[in-house]
């Protein structure tokens, strides 16, 4: 891959794909392609838009679960494929706005008054794309409400929020969001912020909403405790496609944000990339681009590096979007393939500063994903030298750092958006989701289902049935040193690691077990 | 890799090592180790420390850049190679104590009274552990001073930062950090804070205190704008292994963390992975079981996995200490190797939610590596289930998931500390800098250079020539639409393409660059 400027420019001219509708355009000049490539993907591609075709009129696209994948209805209802889909879409729509209006205009309140910050409670699929865009949208001066969030099991990690919370938590609405609505990790969290709620003699309900599957344990809770309000989620929406639902979009309203621009983004980014000529659909191109780095067995990564403060989580939204959906074990065949894109990335021109030491060196093992945003923001122009300001810096950073690595045949892509805005969040969700599934039709996978996260589960569940055997064996030899072995033993089951790990764990934790080495042997014991 | 309870039990007792006297423990027994391996190793092992011993006592351990390698001796002043080195370390120590020490007193204060904030201006090893630390230990019951962060050129980011500050700049300080005091992102960031300050009608000399190396030009700046102070880096310490000097101590000191714990930390971390005894050396295990995971080719990517919120940031900096210092192209013979170390992962449990689907079934391109941490932190017991607390659930997943994926074939290296405290954080940054050290010996690279980041610095000092040549074109044909080859030509250069990314992006942020696409092919002019 060793070009003169002259024939960059020609490859740019030619594998530079514009979109000026959406305000995006897609350069694959710096990846190995020609010709030849699209026309030899060409048929498999069309594949890929009949199946897109097909999941978008309702088809099952996610047979292992019997499911059909609508995320692309919630930004045109008019595809839905019954009235009755359409209609809730667009009934859960104006509710939303209609309550954000409310929040904003102090109707709906807290104890102490109007709502000043949301305590998003949830984990994966419903806090990603919720934090994505808080922080690609947000502002300190035009932020309607502050943004917080509980997106793990940690209670430390959750005291830290609450902390920050202050005294607010009266002006505080909890948004607790699961699909499902058994979520541990989110039940946990939901408990936490009721216990502190009441802690200061505040009413939980009347500071929370759902957002969840109707008739799900979270549902049931939401109704009979009264909480203010409860928001649907459907079965044919995954989670890490949900941005676009109430998972995303009550967030986003109540942050203020212009949510039927983010909506609009995502439907005219849908329209263009349902094209069937692959030169003027920009999702296509992408998974053209994906599939080319790995020919169709893609072992390299992919360093997602957006050169704009705002974009920064969108490589931790897409590692959960790509790699959850592509990082499959069997093919729709039933065959072994053990596909997968790693993603990983945090932003440009600071990344530059951490590893591209190795990306331009070291293992060549990857291909970046260059996102470049034209309009700055809304700040002063200032300069830093003559002619020269901030921003064109960092410009200059993304074209120096995209040609020292193509000059060492280290590939790239480049995504050009026009500006940080609502518009462009949507967009650029959609082109993902959309690229995702082009991709996986070529690799001929199911891009929606998860079935390599039940084991972690099944075991995390196991573990936490073997500490009650543990608490109880140690309660019934209350006052004796026993060793793991003994334990184990007295748990009638084999996990003696596990044991060991459970005791070191709640003795560290004042949780009345005490630990005991002086015989050289670990022991344990309740005192 | 498939064993029973019982060999798995085994296996743990035998490689597991703890190391009670820094609360640490290095569990290998999920990485294919076997007694063979590590007697295989044992050779190159004892030329690694060998080759560590003498770094430490003062050799030129970067040859390339004829540098000696010092961040050791900043927690041990007495290794120090020369008198002048130790009493300058000790010095600095005391400064920056005794500065916070003022600061928080109220003794040196901002404009507006006491600094209530720091905004700390820096980029890669100037801002990475900053970023870490602070995220690690602070608290905001218990943080003495709020940590804001420029680190990019984003001039929008920046803007951001500054309306969170809002009226409270005149009671922020700024700390400056860069070692060589030309990079262009600090500067940059500088010259907008400055304008900042200037804006609200403050001196910014008065709220800034420098970083950086004796004479540097911030240091020159520093001294002639009479800011509050300069403190010194040093030659002898690279950024990425910097936090432990005083870009990392002094904002740690600012933000009321106990800096002593933390050189504490490290300082006795270093000194049990001076150990010759590869078993007693946590650093050592560390480096063999890396070497072990890829053959000492590794290609499989580290994904880095903290059960702890407080840790989320550990894998944002080990991305460039681990691969900054890994990712090289010649070894030390100079024979091409192109080695590397992909380092990604944010946080347990949340990223089950993300990616554990591909991780488990996808690509086996991986080893993981779990922190845990024992002692959950200061907060209240609550219990959400009986006999299980949400800390206990966070536990489980970390174990669920080690489980479910050795099951299915995927390795994992498990640390475990005691508890999330300042003396934890040296410690951790003192072990992976050592089995950084000693994974570069056995793989004979230079862990101390970054040769390949020049490329892309001196690539974006061209496009900024190149927009001052284009600027002066189109101000000598104002009033003029010109095609993109007919600016190149004016320019005398051949960067077409840079020509066309460079205008584009000049006419979306109101230069008086104007496009026009009539014609059917774009032409830009000043207007």
């Amino acid at each position: 891959m060793k070009y003169t400027k002259e024939q960059k420019w020609e490859r740019f001219q030619k594998y530079n794909f514009e979109f000026p509708s959406i305000g995006l355009a897609v350069d694959v000049s710096r990846m190995s392609v020609d010709d030849a490539f699209f026309d030899k993907l060409e048929p498999q591609l069309q594949k890929a838009y009949a199946s897109m075709t097909a999941l978008e009129g309702g088809a099952i696209a996610n047979p292992d679960e019997n499911r059909m994948v609508g995320h692309y209805w919630l930004r045109k209802p008019e595809l839905s494929p019954t009235p009755d889909i359409r209609v809730e879409i667009q009934d859960n729509l104006k509710n939303m706005l209609d309550f954000a209006a409310k929040v904003h205009a102090g109707q709906i309140g807290g104890a102490g008054g109007k709502f000043k910050n949301f305590l998003l409670i949830g984990i994966g699929g419903s806090a990603l794309g919720p934090q994505f865009v808080a922080n690609a949208l947000g502002d300190p001066r035009t932020d309607k409400i502050k943004p917080f969030f509980f997106d793990n099991t940690d209670p430390d990690g959750m005291d830290r929020v609450l902390a920050a919370l202050g005294k607010e938590l009266n002006q505080t609405l909890c948004v607790v969001v699961s699909k499902s609505g058994g979520t541990k990790e989110t039940r946990n969290g939901m408990l936490i912020a009721k216990h502190a709620y009441e802690a200061s003699g505040l009413d939980f309900g009347k500071h929370a909403v759902a957002i969840t599957m109707k008739d799900s344990d979270l549902d049931k809770l939401a109704k009979t405790d009264n909480w203010v309000k409860r928001f649907p989620m459907w079965d044919w929406v995954g989670g890490r496609t949900s941005e676009l639902s109430a998972v995303g979009l009550l967030p986003a309203a109540l942050q203020g944000f212009d949510v039927k621009k983010i909506l609009e983004g995502a439907a005219a980014t849908d329209e263009l990339t349902r094209s069937t000529q692959t030169k003027k659909n920009p999702a296509a191109l992408l998974s053209l681009a994906w599939f080319l780095s790995g020919n169709g067995k893609v072992t390299k990564n992919m360093v997602v590096l957006p050169y704009k403060d705002r974009l920064e989580l969108f490589s931790k939204y897409l590692q959960q979007l790509v790699m959850e959906s592509l990082g499959k074990a069997l093919n729709l065949d039933g065959k072994l393939v053990n596909q997968g894109i790693t993603v990983l990335g945090n932003k440009g021109a600071t990344d530059q500063h951490s590893y591209i030491q190795q990306l331009r060196d070291g293992l060549n093992d990857f291909f970046a994903v260059f996102i470049e945003v034209l309009k700055e923001g809304s700040g002063k122009t200032i300069f830093v030298e003559p002619d020269i300001t901030s921003g064109d810096y960092l410009m200059g950073f993304y074209l120096g750092t995209r040609e020292a690595l193509f000059d060492n045949d280290r590939e790239s892509i480049t995504i050009t958006v026009s500006e940080p805005s609502a518009y462009t969040v949507g967009s650029l969700i959609a082109l993902f989701e959309r690229a995702v599934g082009l991709y996986a039709s070529l690799v001929n996978i199911n891009a929606y289902h998860q079935p390599g996260v039940e084991a972690g589960k099944k075991a995390a569940s196991d573990v936490m049935q073997l500490q009650k055997l543990i608490l109880k064996a140690l309660t019934e030899n209350k006052g004796k040193l026993l060793t793991v072995d003994e334990i184990g033993k007295l748990t009638g089951k084999t996990e003696n690691e596990w044991v060991y790990k459970i005791c070191l764990h709640l003795s560290a934790n004042q949780r009345g077990i005490s630990q005991n080495r002086d015989s050289g042997q670990v022991k344990f014991g309740l005192v």
